[in-house]
């Protein structure tokens, strides 16, 4: 099954907006087998809308389209889709009744142009929007079908999941190569890439990396009659390859793979942070019933608050500067004794542009406090070229993940293994 | 002048690459006056990357093409342009040798296939790459002129920058629309367009509004004989009519105003979180230089931490809960006073996807605690709709930017007009 995508907007044209939309979308049909086989970008215009909608159904079974459906002048797409279809636009009396019960909860008053939202070209069926007033339509013109979505991501992401999804996944049951996504933190690609070559070896096995800071995801594809079998023999021999280097699969995120790992043994973590202000912590309380393992943190961005908040000894400051394996220690230590957490665990470090302590950028020290033995303080290699304005955030969010990793290690009771260590001397050539 | 970005990759349809190459083409050739009329991408195949070249030259006058000229089998356009044309790929001596060098230099060895690189279309102009081995190249096609990138967005960036938008620049001369975006916070779409319907009125003037989580940018475009008096006369009316709503214009962030104006004044600003759980500490630390106007900050996410790291009144947080006005304020002074900051910030609120002590999820309220006066606190209305994944993220990044605004707002010493605060009313309808 072919589908492609029609992107609506001027400000999609104009790079005002980057295309997240076509993303998300290339990668939720990809994981059921429908392929997009071309993505096309088009402004606010009635005629540009329906050309490009009939070009794209004679070449695919289905187009979807975001954009455009919103309330005001330049919200087109409803009114040239009817136009492709030689419909009407009709009211729909439950939408306008919907629409008039949410303007008046809010206590505004009901602008005429807001009933646009209600309006539907004649014989579309309606797909809903369980988080805001457009809602998206399905409905045939004589190329192939076309699914209408509004652009805001939330509600186009809520639309697909509840009714595009399940819709399309029934035309290409049983045809679709298989896929399994396995990630990975702390180590680099080409190490990865190095210790993985018995399951590339595999036949009709392949790998993709796909690499983010500090991190990288493995998308091991198998196709062929026995894929499912094949997908489960190549899953389990990476992950043995591999060991602790992989924290999750699919849709695992660190930050929640963590609160996992705390939340199973009623524990919780306090961060004591300075060159990320803040950016462990709001990680942390990212996810929903976080508040029953994150307790809270102090940032230490100032040399002599980490004495002061913290009970870092002076004289250890005075000695070494605030870039240093010690005082990470120390913070880790302070904070989870300060919050009364099961974990203390702390980054300091250099994020530029300038050198601090004499240290250079990209120095980091990840220490983490836990109930048994001693504190742990690691000091990843960062990948550091140039400083320019990327090089800050990159290595704050590098920080943040070597953090959450040393964590989830400690927790689990695991180390890096001493043949990974040497893997991180391979670092600086992949970065 | 016509362009159409045509961008090659299976990566982009499979959404594993977020097409930036577009966005940021889109934004530097809106700069010089080159309307971007069509954005497409397709995968890596020769035919279909023939065809969608000739089509886009069917519409437009220029066609610039990103991807598929790396070495390996998928990079195709090299061959589907030369197809195209009905000329034959010839290797380059001079970029040989240049490729050759590289390899040598680099200690690698030579496979055949990077030699690719050194082939172009006959007849095409080559651009060059300064940072890169693949060059671009200029061609004619019977539709009109394609320009080839590489797909590296820094390549792409260098020789673009280089070569192509000067010679674009000479096309569109004289005749370019003026654009200026202003940066407001913390007030809704509707309301500021309602307000700026004098600027609207205006002959040869456009609005344009680019709304983000809290934030809303309005992009001004002037065009004409005289659109650069219109362009500043547009925006001083502007700037009449939202006041200090604007905070900003082109670039500017909130965290970068707010570090200029604690800077300009050698004062600073420490944070108590809970909601955000560290975010509203990590933006005040994004900038470089943060360590002079960023003392640190302390996140206080459960209750009782509020109490013993900020000295909230135990009976306050007993009586009312964590998520009130005043516990808020007590944050601020909290934290101004522990960690000897010129003032201090403070959110409270509930990001949901639950209630928490009988309070709405969206409920937030944010205080600042400065050198003069009493402390204030506000309670923006946030606009919530359901409780899915997206809402959570989205309250606290909403949460964030009102918090920011308050803490400009008082170091200028102006508040938000009554007038402004009616209009709060009418935010859920543009959420």
């Amino acid at each position: 099954m072919r589908v492609e995508l029609l992107t609506i907007g001027d400000e999609l044209l104009l790079g005002d907006t980057v295309n997240g939309n076509a993303a998300w979308l290339g990668q939720r049909l990809a994981e059921i087998g429908v392929e997009v086989t071309r993505s096309v970008v088009v402004g606010d215009g009635l005629d540009i809308i329906i050309e490009a909608a009939e070009d794209a159904l004679s070449r695919a079974e289905a187009v979807i389209t975001t954009g455009g459906l919103g309330p005001t002048y330049d919200d087109l797409t409803r009114d040239a889709l009817a136009k492709a279809a030689g419909v009407r636009l009709l009211r729909d009396p439950a939408l306008e009744e919907r629409l008039r019960e949410r303007i008046a909860a809010s206590g505004r008053p009901l602008k005429p142009m807001a009933l646009r939202m209600a309006e539907v070209p004649e014989g579309a069926t309606l797909l809903g929007n369980p988080v805001g007033s457009a809602p998206g339509f399905r409905m045939d013109l004589p190329g192939g079908v076309v699914y209408a979505l509004p652009g805001l991501p939330h509600e186009m992401r809520a639309i697909t999941a509840d009714r595009i999804l399940p819709e399309l996944r029934g035309h290409v049951a049983g045809q679709m190569p298989l896929r399994r996504t396995l990630r990975t933190a702390g180590v680099w690609e080409s190490v990865l890439a190095t210790r993985l070559a018995p399951v590339e070896a595999l036949d009709g096995v392949r790998l993709a990396y796909l690499p983010d800071p500090a991190e990288v995801k493995i998308r091991i594809t198998a196709s062929g009659p026995d894929a499912g079998v094949l997908l489960g023999e190549a899953e389990e021999l990476a992950r043995d390859l591999l060991g602790t280097a992989v924290y999750g699969a699919e849709d695992d995120t660190l930050d929640r793979v963590v609160h996992r790992l705390l939340s199973e043994r009623s524990v919780t973590v306090a961060v004591a942070e300075s060159l990320t202000g803040g950016l462990l912590g709001a990680e942390l309380s990212l996810m929903p019933g976080a508040s029953a393992t994150f307790a809270g943190g102090i940032v230490a961005y100032s040399t002599a608050l980490k004495h002061s908040l913290l009970g870092v000894p002076a004289d250890l400051l005075d000695r070494r500067g605030a870039v240093d394996p010690d005082v990470a220690l120390a913070m880790a230590a302070g904070v989870r004794e300060r919050l009364g957490a099961s974990y203390g665990l702390a980054v300091t470090g250099v994020a530029g542009p300038d050198p601090q302590d004499g240290q250079p950028v990209g120095t980091v020290h990840v220490a983490v406090a836990g109930p048994g033995g001693l504190p742990v303080v690691e000091s990843p290699l960062l990948p550091v070229h140039g400083t320019d304005g990327r090089t800050r955030p990159l290595i704050r969010r590098m920080t943040v993940i070597h953090a959450l990793d040393l964590l989830r290690r400690q927790i689990l009771g695991v180390a890096a293994t001493h043949e990974w260590a040497d893997g991180l001397e391979d670092r600086e050539e992949t970065a």
